[in-house]
């Protein structure tokens, strides 16, 4: 499936990035709220009741948003990504930066939404997130056209909820297939390992 | 890590899932339209501090919630996790059933704020689904301590947004080791297949 997008400049980005990014962190707060609270039930019935009325303000405009590629990058803007998408409240989001060894890293914070057994990060969480890092380094910041073949995930011992830090990198390439590997620390080490195979598809080995 | 849990009946539990159901649906919706609205300025900053007022009387009681386990089968009140979790907003949430051939199924629906790729779920978010599946056979129903060792995860084919279905089922077990396998369909048949292996920790093996 081959996707037209559309071209957006550094300047009218930063005027997008202004205006969603104070919502989707209101809403960011709201999501955790929710899951914690533990106010009366009068107080849980008004609050549903005011965030429907927020709800129906929000869906009175609601436009097919055109897909974007950075001016400057190349790179998509995945607004709605749920591991890096400014506009996405479940993201964290991850901000991926290339350093200049090559590697993609990101430090982050998990909190209640992420949990799976007590006090620990989901193990499919933490798949979640190195699918994304594996991927960003295997199409070298999102520019390349390559999905994922196959992903294989190794918990070595429970990832905390709290600041974490993931890397991953390009292992090696052979034909239309990168091998790309990544690890997800905390303070005290890495916590879950991963490596994935990420496979051009054919429409865009044409066009390269 | 062992930790303590309390114990729930069902009646307790259906008041419980009938205070906070209602919440979590609307912050469920809100999360969608804030990710898709292209209201007007004006409006996008009236909605966030209008949310940020709701949070703020969630916030005004936030104990520590009890650990909880239901009563009648002794599967956990996963009220936060983020597949399941019925008090997540995140979680579609998915609802798992064992059927009489020991399956585990669950039919659900992904929308926006799963989206990786222009259209299709985010190959993580497959990943963190069949990890909650394979978890659930192989731990029969979440009601046994066993932690994932390694999941394997084959993509076949994008998975659209929308209605899916996902099944997974024990392989095999040896010693400690619980094989199981798992795949996620639309109607048009299979989208991604997975594997893992889930372990018995250590101190639940003295207690068997």
């Amino acid at each position: 499936m081959q996707v037209e997008f559309g071209r957006v400049d550094a300047q009218e980005y930063a005027r997008l990035h202004e205006r969603y990014a104070p919502l989707t962190a209101a809403v960011r707060d709201l999501v955790d709220a929710s899951l914690r609270t533990g106010v009366d039930p009068d107080t849980v019935r008004d609050a549903a009741t005011a965030i429907r009325a927020v709800t129906e303000g929000l869906r009175s405009a609601q436009p097919e948003h055109p897909r974007l590629l950075h001016e400057d990058t190349g790179r998509p803007v995945a607004w709605s990504n749920p591991v890096i998408g400014v506009r996405n409240p479940f993201a964290p989001p991850l901000t991926v930066r290339c350093d200049p060894d090559g590697r993609y890293r990101s430090e982050f914070t998990l909190g209640a939404v992420c949990e799976g057994p007590p006090g620990l990060v989901h193990g499919g969480i933490c798949a979640l997130v190195l699918d994304q890092l594996l991927g960003e380094a295997a199409t070298a910041g999102m520019t390349e056209a390559k999905f994922t073949g196959t992903i294989t995930v190794r918990y070595l011992r429970g990832t905390p909820l709290g600041p974490l830090q993931v890397e991953a990198w390009v292992d090696r390439s052979a034909e239309y297939k990168t091998y790309a590997r990544g690890v997800i620390s905390d303070a005290q080490g890495p916590t879950v390992e991963a490596e994935g195979v990420f496979i051009m598809p054919a429409w865009a080995r044409d066009v390269r």
